[in-house]
């Protein structure tokens, strides 16, 4: 089971102060990238991997979702995402992401934004995530982009004329990083960028489109702190579709 | 039209003496990986783009590819290619990969190692590739990856504790970087990953397998110096295949 620490207190004030947890969808800086690779919504039977306050729930349903499931292991998270929805079709559920326990093709699309990279059952989730989607459904996601994830010391270096440099090492040893983020000793998981590609096509899924976010001038323009996104990838978004059989 | 660089003398010279060189497809760390990635040879019509000294064309027909075309811009290297060939089912063409000027579906197989990565022209590469395979055929290429080639200083550089790390910047601005490898002033172009992903999914190919090479253990056994290439990926191999419409 992976690290719960939204729901330590520490984290929990730290991250409700984000700009996206106040501000929801547009507060992401890449959430207009994500919401592009998104199919149309309109009747279909959504997944939330890791809902958070359940904004993007209740967003799918603003777009005519048919029914909407968000699961989240982070109890506080939970009730605040219950006490800001009214909508019988949007259902929140405790549960471990990598145990699903939803019944086969239930869903047509499944979603998850920043979630997955703290998971150490990789395989697992992305096997069931498979199961539970209907052929043709997709697997719309975000994780903190390998090249992020990698170094074992995290954090930007000043190199030659001043440059900023990302310093990647360690590429290949997947496995658990150490980070202080919002609080100390969050541990997230390193993959490389060709496991979670292979993992998905191996189940039978199909890559449709695969994006290394990177801001665009506008938003640059309107936030300058942007800017240092575009010398090394942050997030990586992928649209896979669960194949036929 | 690419950087012909392997005409050189001092190029052509520094690159004869290169392992890969000497020794062939086995004396290439990668080729192992690339070798895994392409289909069964026997029967088929291959492609080789930058074909070099003529390694792979010779390999692929002992492999009982039908027909072999090799293509490359360098006089010196077809030179070589073709004194070191007997066997008239392998041509040797001096060509512009930018400009491939090749009949509609006569290949079965597109292969290339290490030289896409110098051409200015990617889409249209990609396009012609699409083009001259046929329906069902493979894409299979080896270039440097996106994070060997982004960085505007790249070389090792040593951060705590005397950890060895890759400077990653730059990394969505494509276009050229100018190294100093075997010769001065080697233009390269660098490409994000998503790039060439993308490029190879809007065409209509179907992504069979993607692999950031590193070495085995058995490699750095006997390599030692291989044990680097686990830090960050040097090259990126990747698996397309071309739809039925």
């Amino acid at each position: 089971m992976a690290q719960n620490i939204y729901d330590s207190p520490e984290f929990f004030e730290a991250y409700s102060r984000l700009r996206r947890s106040i501000e929801g969808l547009d507060g992401a800086a890449e959430w207009p990238a994500l919401r592009a690779l998104l199919p149309k919504l309109d009747g279909l039977r959504v997944l939330d991997l890791g809902c958070g306050f359940g904004w993007f729930c209740r967003w799918a349903r603003e777009q005519g979702a048919a029914q909407v499931l968000g699961i989240d292991l982070s109890e506080r998270m939970l009730a605040r995402a219950r006490a800001t929805t009214a909508d019988a079709s949007i259902t929140y559920r405790k549960a471990d992401m990598e145990r699903l326990d939803l019944p086969d093709a239930a869903f047509d699309l499944v979603y998850s934004s920043l979630a997955i990279h703290y998971l150490e059952g990789l395989p697992e989730l992305m096997a069931a995530v498979h199961r539970v989607l209907a052929p043709g459904g997709h697997f719309v996601f975000s994780v903190e982009h390998p090249i992020f994830t990698a170094p074992a010391n995290p954090g930007w270096i000043r190199g030659c004329e001043d440059r900023k440099s990302w310093p990647v090492d360690s590429y290949f040893a997947e496995g658990p990083r150490r980070t202080d983020w919002l609080a100390k000793g969050v541990i997230k998981q390193h993959r490389t960028l060709d496991s979670y590609l292979n993992l998905l096509l191996g189940l039978g899924f199909a890559i449709r489109h695969v994006e290394e976010w990177r801001p665009t001038e506008t938003q640059i323009a309107a936030e300058p702190a942007l800017a240092e996104e575009r010398e090394r990838p942050i997030f990586l978004l992928l649209s896979a579709e669960r194949q036929a059989e």
